[in-house]
């Protein structure tokens, strides 16, 4: 069975104090949905969907998926629900589930073809995921921006104003952008984590001050893979979130040279990537 | 501009008081991205993405997302983002922006037949949204399901176990469901909230027992509109959050007949929609 965590080195910051600790990490991994339909001698295949998921319980996240989009009510509606096996090695493929509708099962086909698709931000694994960015993504992160540990640690306070809609719903993101003195460039609000971070590289391309090599990123939730491409994206170098980060925003970060920070308190935060932008 | 923010009635229930008060909620409404493209006398349109966002900078939510993309670079590859006019009424429609790429403006539109898409969650505004489950949906969620206030304040701790993947990384998504008693069924983990919705619906449907019309449940965090239409859909009676509702959320709990609570606490709550199935 898969592994819904894994282990990861980091530096842990404090006022005080810097660490080497272990951390954990909860998975985050691309999830295929296939669908087989159709009568006995004339079986059809739909690619259905790809979601970014925690491995485990992954028939059950398919036929929930399934029941929510009305295509099975019960378990009737389908013989089975099992991993691929790869044709040429044999191999399970634990990352493609593939659900066998029964002959009678009735669903609308058309609306599927309106309604589902692949995200541009997934792929079959992150592997491959990694490297569509790869290929898309010419933008060089500077390896030699660097920053205090003092301007890391006085960010989250800067970010609570009473000006902002969290502070009075309790319920909206946010991402603020600082420059390299922690000084507040801008921040906006967003029930969507990613819109809010979409809305601040926005207002930065308006300025026409993108890519945002010299900025420094505080996001208020966790850290996930759809966060970190658009990071990559946009060429930010240090990204702070009062959050975790997932394992597949550890390995974007990695591997794009980003400096990713979580658990950013008033008094303490953990890096997880490139410890040597910060200076302590 | 439109608001990020609407006031909606509350019930608020402690320990020791019921009091009737006003909250405010962080504004949920699809935007529709349309692009604009192609030689000045021969303009094309591509209807690109629909999201759920929260009013407010929306030229600069299209513009980031864009950027994201990969489809714009600088300012200078657009002429325009603005929210589109009704040619019939001539009134503004501000849930939809339309970006004019510059005539010069390179992307790749293969790429994006192939990765944009219409969410089977989205319509053009949270009505015609509703509308569409209406029409896909035919559960009735019983009105005379109840349980005592004394139930939903214990809920909380009974998932409060060392044995949970949150516990270990803080950087999960948890559903729980209990019986009307308060007795825990199962709990389900995800980095996605909707996949650990998912899984929850999944496995009741494998055990044969659904619709969910004799269950609580229970989200770790926000509440938005994909969560309620989830909801809806597997027929929940009641439904709570450790976090905030969106206002699409609470609009879809009212006109679905769904009891949804949120900020729900070892001591207290609040009651957003149908506190009559709450005995206080």
């Amino acid at each position: 069975m898969k592994q819904s965590v894994k282990h990861k080195g980091i530096t842990r910051v404090s006022l005080v104090a810097v660490k080497k600790e272990k951390d954990l990490l909860a998975i985050e991994e691309p999830l295929e949905i296939r669908l087989g339909y159709g009568l006995k001698n004339d079986r059809k295949q739909k690619n259905l969907a790809i979601t970014m998921r925690t491995p485990g319980n992954d028939e059950e996240l398919v036929l929930g998926f399934l029941y929510s989009e009305n295509i099975i009510h019960s378990k009737k509606d389908m013989l089975s629900v099992k991993p691929c096996v790869n044709k040429e090695t044999g191999e399970l493929e634990d990352n493609v589930i593939r659900v066998e509708l029964s002959e009678k099962a009735e669903f609308d086909l058309e609306r599927l073809n309106r309604n589902f698709y692949t995200t541009s931000s997934c792929g079959v694994c992150g592997k491959a995921s990694i490297e569509l960015i790869e290929t898309v993504c010419t933008l060089q992160i500077p390896k030699s921006y660097q920053v205090s540990k003092e301007v890391i640690l006085a960010l989250s306070e800067k970010i609570k104003s009473d000006q902002l809609v969290f502070s009075v719903t309790g319920g909206i993101h946010a991402t603020a952008l600082f420059d390299e003195t922690g000084k507040l460039e801008l921040i906006q609000e967003d029930v969507g984590r990613h819109n809010a971070f979409d809305k601040a590289v926005g207002k930065k391309l308006l300025n026409e001050n993108i890519p945002l090599s010299k900025s420094i990123g505080l996001v208020s939730g966790r850290t996930s893979f759809e966060l970190l491409q658009k990071a990559v994206m946009a060429g930010l170098p240090i990204l702070c979130a009062i959050g975790a980060p997932s394992s597949l925003a550890v390995e974007l970060a990695e591997e794009f040279n980003i400096t990713l920070i979580g658990f950013l308190k008033e008094k303490s935060f953990n890096i997880y990537t490139h410890p040597e932008r910060i200076l302590i």
